[in-house]
C-alpha cells in the first residue's frame, strides 16, 4: 500500500513503454534526484538550471560507460510531481534500461510503485484526485470522445464544478449552523424555503452528473454490440463492411464463425465493440454448441443486439421466431441483409415483422456504401445519439459516480428533513456528509486506503 | 531507398517503443521543426534556447487540446542529427501519439523512414558509418559484452584504429607514387624492404581484426549450444539448473521434451543460447520423429553440442555409440549426469570413453551447486574462453568483416607484387583498393545503395 510518508524518498522507473525502440525515458523524483544522477554523469549537473537538457555519458565510478544519454533537469516546485526530478533519455534497449535502473537503485533510489509519480503530484498539490485519475484515463483512451472526457477532467473542468457545488453547500451549512448557535432562542435565521431551493438545485445537478455516467461509461469503455442471426445471415459480411477490413473470415459454409470476435469501430468519436457471434441454431457438434453458448452470454452482456436475417430468404414466421427466442426485451436493431438479392416478399415480411414485434426493421445491402453508412448511424443513434449532447460534463469514473450517489442520498435526507421540519443539527449532519462525499472525488478528503486503491491501477513510471 | 537529398525536409517519428505507458517521445528533425511545433504549442517557442524544456499544451488552431506535453528544443548543430530538432514528450497513449503524428504530418513533416535520424547524423558528420551502425547494435545488445562492443564502436574506438591503418597505407601509397613520378629514371625511392614491412604490419593487424569476428559474432548474437542425449539423460534438469528456473518441463517419462526450446544464459557477460532438443532415439510416433529431425538440424547449427548421458546407467559402448552417431566432428562437451546416484562402473566408463573418443568427460550432479557452476564455466571455456582477451578491438558486424577481407586481399596482392618486383603502378592500385575498402567501413566512401541498406535495418524513430 502506498503511504503519504513515502513521498520523502527517491523513486525511479522506466516511464516509456516496455520493449525495444530508439529512445527510452527513465524518470526520477524526490530530493537528491539531481545529485544521484550527477554521480553517474560525465558532466557536472550541480548548477544546472530547471528545464534544461544535458547530453553526456551515464557512467559508473570507474568510468565505464553504460550509454550516451540526455538528462532533463526539473527543480523542486517546477516538475510534474512538484519535487526535484530528473529524466534520463537513453537508448531503448532492455539491457541498457536494466543497467541504469540497477545503478540508480543500488545508490539510494527505489523502484516507483505504479502511479507513484502521479500520487506525488497529488500529495504535493499539483493535481487533485480526479485530475490524477484523469491521467490514467487519458493514457488508456482509445477514441476521440474518451480522450476529450479524460482531458477535460485532467484540466480540472469537473473539479471546478464540484468546487462550485461544495461552496453552495458550505453556504447552506453555515446558514443552518448559525441557526444552531441560537437554538435556545428558537429563531430560524435560515429561510427554509430558500434552503430547500438550494438543496434542490444542488441535488438536481448531482443527479444529472450521475445520469451522465451512462454516457461516460459508454465513452470510456466502448459500447458492446452483439451481432446475432442464423448461419448465412451475413454477419461476417456486415462486420467487414463496418470495419472496412477482412478481419473475420467470410465463408458461404453455414456455421463458419465459430468463436466470438471482438473489433473496435469508431463512430462520431465513440468506440463500439462489435461482437461477432456463432450462428444461432441447433448445433450439430460439440464445438459449435460451445460457440452458441458463448453467443448467448455475449448477447446478455451487450448494450445493443443487432439481429441480422437474410431478407432474400427468410419468412415472417422465421424472423419472428428468432426475435422471440433470442432478443426478448434486449435493446436491439433488426436488419434484413442482402437487400440486393431479389425477393418479392421482402417488403411484406418487413411490414409484418415491424407490426408484430413493434420494432423497426432496416433493409440493407452491404454492397451499397450508403447502406453501410446508414448502419453505422443506426448503431450510434440507437445507443448514445442525442444523450451525448445532453451533458456538458460527463462522469466516466465508477468511483466518482459512487461518491456522487452517496452525496445525493445525504442531500435527499436533508431535503426530507427540511420538509418534515426536523431540527437543524440533523440537517447539518446530512449536508456535511454530502460535502464529505464530494470532497473524496477531488481528494480534499482522502485516506491512505483510497489513494493506494486509486494509484495502484496506474502503470509503472506514471 | 533513402537518398542523401532527403536530408533537406522535415521528418518526424514516435521514437519510444510502441504501446501504452507513462511517457512517449515524438521526435522531429530538419529545418522548421521548431516553427512547426510552435504552431501547435500553447506557448511561444520562437526564442527558445537550445537544450531547454517547455511544458504546455499541444493544441490545434481552434484551441482544442490534444495533450499536455513537454517540448525539448535543440538548435541546428547541437542535436543528435546535427539539424534543428524538437522532441515532444507526450502521454504514452496510442491514440495521442497517432493524433500528434497526424497533425505534424498534415502540416509539412513526413514520417521518418527507419534509421533516418541516425542517417542524418551520419550525413551531417556527427557520426561515421561504423558509429551509426553501432547505435543499432547498442539498442539490440542483450548481454554485457555485446553492449561493451557496441558502445566502444559508437564511441569511435574502431573508427580511430581504422583511421590509423588508412594513414599508414596513405604513407605507403605516397612513397610508391613518388617512385612512379620518377619512373623514367628507374629509381626506387621507396625502400621495398621497408614497404614490405609496412604492408605486413597492416595486413597482420587486419587479419587479427577479421579473426576477432568469430568472437564478435558470438558476442553479438550469442553462442548456440545444443543439448543432446538419450531420453532420461537429464537434459531438462541440466537446463533448469543452468537457468535457475523451471522453464522446460521436467518429467520422468522418456521422450518428454518434444519440441526444441531456446533459452538465454549469460556467463561472464556472454549470451549463450541454450537449445533443448528432443531425445535422440528411434522414434515411435510421427510427432516424436519430427522432433528428432529438428534436433539434428539444431545440432548442425550449434557452435557447441553438449552430449549428456545418465552416468548411473549407461555403459561405455552405449555412450560411444551415441558419440559416434550424433557428434561426429562437432565441437562438443561430454557430460555424465546424475553423479549423485550410485554406479560402481562410472569411473571406468569415463576413462574408457575418454580414451577412445579422445574427448574429456565431466561427471556432474545438478543437485550440487558447485557442479552447476562448473558446467557454466565449461560452456564458457570451451567456446570463447581466452579468445575473449586476445582481441582489444572486436569486429561484430558482417559488413565490416567483408570490407576487411577485401582490404586484406588487396594487401596480399600488393605484398606479392613487392616480392615479385612488379612495377609501382600495380602496387599503388592494390593499395588504393585496400584503402577504399577500409573507407567503406567508416563511410568515408559510401554510396546511396550502401546507406539505404544499412539504415533500413534500424527501427523507426532512430
Amino acid at each position: 500500500m502506498l503511504s503519504q510518508n513515502a513521498s520523502q524518498d527517491l523513486i525511479c522507473a522506466v516511464a516509456t513503454p516496455a520493449g525495444t525502440g530508439a529512445i527510452s525515458v527513465i524518470r526520477l523524483s524526490g530530493n537528491g534526484s539531481l545529485a544521484l544522477v550527477n554521480s553517474f554523469f560525465s558532466k557536472n549537473l550541480e548548477e544546472a538550471r530547471s528545464h534544461t537538457l544535458h547530453f553526456g555519458n551515464f557512467q559508473t565510478a570507474d568510468g565505464s560507460i553504460v550509454d550516451e544519454v540526455l538528462v532533463s533537469v526539473f527543480h523542486a516546485g517546477k516538475s510534474f510531481t512538484g519535487e526535484e526530478s530528473v529524466e534520463i533519455s537513453c537508448h531503448a534497449s532492455p539491457y541498457i534500461q536494466a543497467e541504469i535502473m540497477r545503478f540508480l537503485t543500488a545508490s539510494g533510489a527505489r523502484v516507483a510503485e505504479p502511479g507513484e509519480f502521479t500520487m506525488r503530484a497529488f500529495l504535493n498539490g499539483k493535481l487533485d484526485l480526479s485530475q490524477a485519475e484523469a491521467v490514467a484515463d487519458l493514457i488508456a483512451s482509445q477514441s476521440r470522445k474518451s480522450h476529450e472526457v479524460a482531458l477535460n477532467q485532467l484540466r480540472g473542468g469537473f473539479s471546478s464544478e464540484l468546487k462550485d457545488l461544495r461552496e453552495k453547500l458550505i453556504h447552506f451549512a453555515s446558514l443552518v449552523e448559525l441557526e444552531l448557535d441560537f437554538a435556545e432562542e428558537d429563531v430560524e435565521f435560515a429561510d427554509r424555503t430558500e434552503l430547500k431551493a438550494l438543496v434542490d438545485e444542488v441535488l438536481n445537478y448531482i443527479e444529472k452528473l450521475i445520469r451522465s455516467f451512462e454516457v461516460g461509461n459508454a465513452i470510456k469503455n466502448g459500447i458492446p454490440v452483439a451481432f446475432v442471426g442464423r448461419p448465412n445471415a451475413g454477419k461476417s459480411t456486415v462486420l467487414n463492411a463496418l470495419l472496412n477490413e477482412e478481419r473475420a473470415i467470410v465463408s458461404d459454409i453455414a456455421g463458419t464463425t465459430r468463436d466470438t470476435i471482438e473489433e473496435m469501430l469508431s463512430v462520431e468519436g465513440i468506440a463500439f465493440r462489435l461482437i461477432d457471434t456463432a450462428g444461432i441454431r441447433e448445433a450439430s457438434d460439440e464445438i459449435e454448441r460451445m460457440g452458441i453458448d458463448r453467443s448467448k452470454e455475449k448477447i446478455r452482456q451487450a448494450a445493443l443486439v443487432v439481429y441480422l436475417y437474410d431478407s432474400a430468404v427468410l419468412t415472417t414466421d422465421e424472423v419472428l421466431e428468432d426475435v422471440e427466442l433470442y432478443l426478448q426485451d434486449k435493446k436491439c436493431l433488426l436488419v434484413g441483409t442482402k437487400n440486393d438479392l431479389p425477393n418479392e416478399d421482402r417488403e411484406e415480411v418487413k411490414i409484418q415483422v415491424e407490426a408484430i414485434s413493434e420494432r423497426p426493421v432496416a433493409l440493407l445491402s452491404m454492397k451499397d456504401p450508403v447502406d453501410v453508412e446508414r448502419l453505422r448511424k443506426l448503431l450510434f443513434d440507437t445507443t448514445i445519439g442525442e444523450k451525448l449532447d445532453e451533458h456538458s460534463t460527463i462522469v466516466s469514473n465508477v468511483r466518482h459516480v459512487e461518491s456522487l450517489s452517496k452525496s445525493a442520498d445525504s442531500l435527499r435526507k436533508a431535503k426530507e428533513g427540511l420538509e418534515t421540519g426536523i431540527t437543524g443539527d440533523f440537517i447539518a449532519m446530512d449536508i456535511r456528509q454530502a460535502m464529505y462525499q464530494l470532497g473524496t472525488i477531488t481528494g480534499d478528503i482522502s485516506t491512505d486506503d483510497l489513494l493506494g486503491n486509486i494509484f495502484s491501477k496506474f502503470c509503472i513510471g506514471k
